[in-house]
């Protein structure tokens, strides 16, 4: 195995914890407003809807929109649903539960040991803003902010990991793609990309019913980013 | 005046002193190889082809080329008019001191500080390789490296500042485009964004014959990065 240049990392799932974060947050609002309801399954319902409102725009049936014009679309209908009624701020405000989110307990020294020898960055379906934000918010010491907004399009379309490589001035060899999902390693490797698979066996709660384990012929499989870091020699 | 969200920085000249970093760089190349000749003519020439390469592209007589591979095609013509022959890996490497270049001195706190209060990002024709590598070097705060790369386009054309704009999620008039050169700004004004001139009067040495001074009617104009710090309240 020869050492990447660079490192790409799916962000969702696999460096923060989103479910906890956004149930956190949609908890908050709620008790504040005098409301009890199961706030996972809120979490769990606003996730439920990504890979719809984004096979959408991935399938032509509407232009690109943003990922946070998607969830607030996804907002609306489960604000709705769920009963609880806020104003215009304060859904924007909750809307962005999702730049807030709260990173894995070894996200951060892993990627800190990492970009002490790999060019780091994100590759995430979320778009720059919300990433700019987590980054700040949950301390990622990204060298660069890719979005598959910068592409006008969403993992797993190919053009996504290609721009990012090309971005990078690298050969697809020479970047790893670092997630915790299956699929989307199997989508980097098929057009070149090294690949590590991290487990994140509770990104979906006691739902979980995927990613367990690696699925594929993987570059690396690690525990987690300290673990990653390690083997990659850092 | 409405304080920006984000700052969108010009790099060349303004953050960094390419003239002095690319003449110490050839410098060393060049004694390496027994030679001798005026080194900061040779950062100059080479400057010197930078508009003229890139409005080529502008113009839309080639396809758009980051800039690290007009840069190495202006090189080798360098190479050949002042008689220094180097190998391909060396051709490579001395491209790359647009890579390596030195902040000015005050740079670094300034945008320590501008980063305390506002998102920060360079607004750079350099391509984002060429950035990242940039930021690591000289320590530069960016929470997202954009580039113009990302919009195959060169700056002053207005999709590379309304683009950035739309990454960030903002309004033009919630961000402020700072730069040494008048002609940036104005571009940039043009399209709603807030502007701020910072004079870099040595950036072209003794051959230096515009941007002493502002030439607009800028929404900031400061003496260095630590005073534009100060006038924006960090």
């Amino acid at each position: 195995m020869k050492k990447p240049v660079a490192l790409l990392f799916d962000v969702f799932g696999t460096c923060v914890d989103w479910r906890g974060s956004v149930a956190r947050e949609v908890a908050a609002v709620a008790i504040a407003k005098g409301k009890r309801f199961d706030f996972f399954a809120f979490a769990d319902a606003w996730r439920a809807n990504y890979q719809p409102s984004m096979e959408v725009v991935r399938a032509g049936r509407r232009p690109y929109a943003p990922l946070d014009t998607l969830h607030r679309e996804t907002l609306l209908t489960l604000l709705d649903k769920f009963e609880l009624a806020l104003s215009e701020p304060e859904i924007d405000d909750l809307n962005r539960a999702w730049h807030r989110l709260t990173p894995w307990p070894d996200t951060v020294e892993g990627l800190d040991r990492l970009k002490t020898r790999y060019l780091l960055s994100p590759l995430s379906n979320g778009n720059v803003r919300l990433l700019v934000d987590l980054a700040r918010h949950a301390k990622l010491p990204w060298d660069a902010v890719l979005s598959t907004e910068v592409f006008k399009a969403y993992k797993p379309q190919p053009q996504t990991y290609l721009g990012a490589c090309e971005l990078f001035a690298c050969a697809p060899g020479e970047v790893m793609m670092v997630a915790a999902h299956n699929n989307d390693l199997l989508a980097a490797q098929k057009l070149g990309l090294q690949t590590a698979f991290v487990s994140r066996p509770t990104e979906y709660g006691p739902h979980q019913k995927v990613d367990f384990a690696p699925e594929g012929e993987w570059t690396l499989v690690a525990r987690d980013f300290v673990h990653l870091a390690e083997s990659l020699g850092v």
